[in-house]
């Protein structure tokens, strides 16, 4: 790994009339840029690493164009060599949702990619884990003390003795009671509750704590039907139900008892499954950004949609998501949906999205963070363009709401909307069925989960050497001019078809995770 | 402990038309009542625990009166001995807001209750602390995890260091970044965690775990003058803080030895208080019910009531909370404001609540759950009536919104606006300063939290017999006619005592407790 020494300037398109600046530590004004695409250029301030420097002089009111996309409108005049910060810019109104080009994109004409594998837990309903855990669901987060101390005397007794089993995962959140449960929007955590519990990783083994007393009832968090029967119970049975109220629970032990037995049939059977040979179409990745910088767009999503790209031509599945760093790219979406059917659900999604964000007075641009703005994001639209790159250049194949399950015939490129928040994206993707996750960062975020594997792509050098224990790949070789976008997004995928076989990543190795969170936009009460 | 064998049932007023039946598993149709103010009524139907028997023929459209408050009206003409379950009743319309009663009820001559003392720690702003805690604050989720291993750490290799020093609490929560942080509402989440941080029970030592780029920054989460300094640092130094991002952090080790570093002087000051006599005047005393059945409002809730009154009268400040469970009982409160100002902030966060609820397109009616009803309690009006009870009858002093924080001079009986789901009115009232909690529940939950104890109280014998070792007080005892309210009250009060000076709860006995929900009524991005 190294890091540039000679001046350094990036520009993503030719039509751009912006650079961001490659160098650690930025540069001086005064600094003459010796090539590419700045060349010859005088700064005429310091501009630090990952911002944003003009090259040419842009007149007030004029675009400043990065992915030859408009960023931002100059406020005033911005002479070539300046530093274009976030207060020189308007930030562009959001694209109607009216009138946008659907589905006019033709699909790549990719030759298939055929004859990768990994090493999977291949599951009764032909989805594949990778790993092999045993959750326990929750229908309400009063019982999450108790299933807790449940849980580590599961992995304290139990686990020892069934060491093919990878981990006791117990599904906690802040649903299930206290919440307006019939409100419009309060299916979303109910059935993002419901299909995490489904997630390929945990083999089809479902058992639930109950309270008892709680509005998400076991019967409708996971009604007949709705979940695979291994235990030669009948369907109309509901799932194997540990419920702490009931009478024959006399004193706390009882209740941890209770789940200690009944989590061992579901053990023993969980302990006798094996790893198998299966294509790499049984990816199903969810990829997300978090804590972003201007190299995010540069070096680490790129590489993350090349390696998308490649996913797609083995035949897996590949989900983006992250409304709010969709929406100005709306019409980039729109276009590259493989239907028109497909382009209108984009729309209704972010449609909805836009209105969830209306009734809280707010809209898009509540998304970009202090640490997005110090890392050279202008604003929401400039964020948007670097983080879309994460999708690749794949046709859409379809469209998930949030909390929403792929079905098996979902393959492809899909859009899994949700929020951008790290976890309540995480959280989603589970939901829907993610087995590895892809998760890239330019400023560092110590992210993991506890139910599906994380890769951790640094877009920069010098949080890679720094955070070496924590991030997974160095995406920052790109701007090192160490590697090209296409080495590191075939380095990527290899790297989770290592991962999905059962190579520990490094929030793995530390057991280091973070709590699911439900994404509800009703009430609570 | 006894349960009655004679058939019994509770009227709570004189003027009421309905009774519930006290008995274990209900009575079956055809029981003839053989005394109390049913007596000679012949049960018309099986009534089960809790559940109301008609004591009088009620017509089609008349009120159902229970506390002498109309809790429903009857759909149908509802004959003597009949069960008045709740397909039976509309439920009234909710109070209006304007032309309450301000303040009209004078306050109770009540002698003062002096000479109670419990053995607490003071602190330098005056508040006691009941427990003697580490915490570590924390900016946003992100940090969770690291958060979580060094606290373990702390725990296995500082705490045997430091016996004076009960615990160390992570103070993890779901808010920080991937949220509308400049919306409306947004400042009812960031002033909660700020006043968590500072609750009586963590003695004054503030340290703060940040990730770096999270939208909610240190100096936003504790601006300069809104924390004590105690370790010679300047006060617009800002809190002590470890910062992930931070440059001098290489590798992950380094994070943890940071935050295990800077945890050990505030352990050390720590560890050198010891508890001191106080008045009971310094307790702060949060109550609330979850899980309620019936006899919530009949034996657990009333007993809570009277406890209450003896903590005003010793000078002591006791919380009642829980929007959607007072809102039908508004006028008692603007009634038994101490002043027509009070009175009007009762109004003001009733109707900013009625506004929350609004804009999620529900009403009060989506407080009440299916174990609610199932316990005997047809409707939120209901509900509410036993559930304000709890406060007892003095007059309220004042008025808190959800998030803010007690200040010195406020004593007595506070209204400190709450949604009711049971883990966010919890968690706010941590933020308010409440250093021991008092929680009644009739269906039962295992309820806990970390940083503060929480003395939890059946409704009924026959669960504080199964739950031998997880409720604290058996309320119950009142039903079964082996105790009065008065005398439950005052056994209650000298348990907060106790409690107050150390001696452990169930819950803290197995180390049970709920994780922090934040009421964030923004939106996320
Ligand atoms: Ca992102
Ligand atoms: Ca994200
Ligand atoms: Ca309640
Ligand atoms: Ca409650
Ligand atoms: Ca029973």
């Amino acid at each position: 790994m190294s890091t540039p020494t000679r001046p350094l300037a990036i520009r993503m398109h030719a039509d751009d009339n912006v650079a961001i600046i490659a160098n650690d530590g930025g540069l001086p004004a005064g600094t003459v840029m010796p090539e590419g695409p700045a060349a010859g250029i005088t700064l005429r301030d310091k501009v630090p690493q990952g911002h944003k420097v003009a090259l040419k002089d842009i007149a007030a009111g004029a675009a400043v164009l990065r992915y030859n996309v408009p960023v931002g409108f100059a406020r005033e005049a911005i002479a070539a060599g300046s530093w274009v910060h976030e207060r020189l810019l308007d930030i562009p109104p959001a694209r109607e949702l009216q009138g946008l080009p659907m589905a006019t994109k033709p699909a790549p004409a990719w030759p298939p990619l055929d004859g990768h594998t990994f090493e999977g837990y291949v599951n009764a309903d032909g989805s594949v884990g990778t790993r092999n855990l045993l959750a326990i669901t929750t229908t309400v987060q009063c019982v999450a003390g108790v299933v807790k101390i449940a849980v580590e005397r599961i992995e304290r007794e139990l686990l020892p003795l069934y060491p093919n089993v990878d981990g006791v995962v117990g599904l906690e959140h802040s649903y299930g009671c206290g919440v307006a449960i019939d409100a419009p929007g309060a299916e979303i955590p109910i059935r993002t509750l419901r299909h995490i519990s489904l997630n390929p990783n945990f083999g089809g083994e479902v058992m639930v704590v109950s309270l008892g007393c709680e509005k998400l009832q076991p019967s409708r968090l996971l009604p007949p039907g709705s979940f695979p029967i291994h235990d030669g119970r009948e369907n109309d049975q509901g799932p194997d139900l540990v419920c702490l109220q009931d009478d024959a629970h006399v004193g706390f032990m009882s209740m941890i008892e209770g789940i200690v037995q009944s989590a061992k049939p579901h053990l023993e059977r969980l302990n006798a499954r094996r790893r198998q040979t299966v294509p790499a179409s049984a990816l199903v990745v969810g990829v997300q950004c978090g804590g972003s910088d201007a190299f995010s767009g540069v070096t680490a999503n790129p590489a993350v949609g090349y390696m998308a790209d490649l996913v797609v031509r083995a035949g897996g599945t590949v989900m983006f998501s992250e409304n709010t760093e969709v929406r100005d790219a709306v019409e980039q979406l729109t276009s590259r949906a493989a239907t028109p059917q497909v382009a209108q659900d984009v729309v209704r999604e972010l449609g909805w999205y836009d209105q969830y964000l209306d009734r809280g007075r707010v809209d898009r641009t509540a998304n970009t963070t202090p640490g997005n703005k110090a890392g050279g994001l202008s604003n929401i639209a400039e964020k948007a363009m670097g983080s879309i790159i994460k999708s690749g250049s794949g046709a859409i194949a379809s469209v998930l709401a949030p909390g929403d399950k792929l079905k098996p015939d979902q393959k492809g490129l899909v859009f899994a909307a949700t929020p951008a928040s790290d976890f309540i994206c995480g959280t989603l993707q589970l939901a829907a069925g993610m087995n590895v996750h892809v998760f890239t960062t330019g400023r560092g975020t110590p992210y993991g989960l506890q139910a599906c594997p994380v890769v951790k792509v640094a877009t920069r050098t010098d949080l890679a050497r720094r955070w070496h224990d924590l991030m997974d790949f160095n995406a920052g070789q790109i701007a090192d001019g160490a590697m090209t976008i296409e080495d590191a997004g075939w380095a990527l995928f290899r790297m989770l078809l290592e991962t999905a076989s059962g190579k520990r990543t490094w929030a793995e190795h530390w057991k280091l995770h973070n709590a699911l969170v439900l994404f509800n936009p009703a009430p609570i009460t």
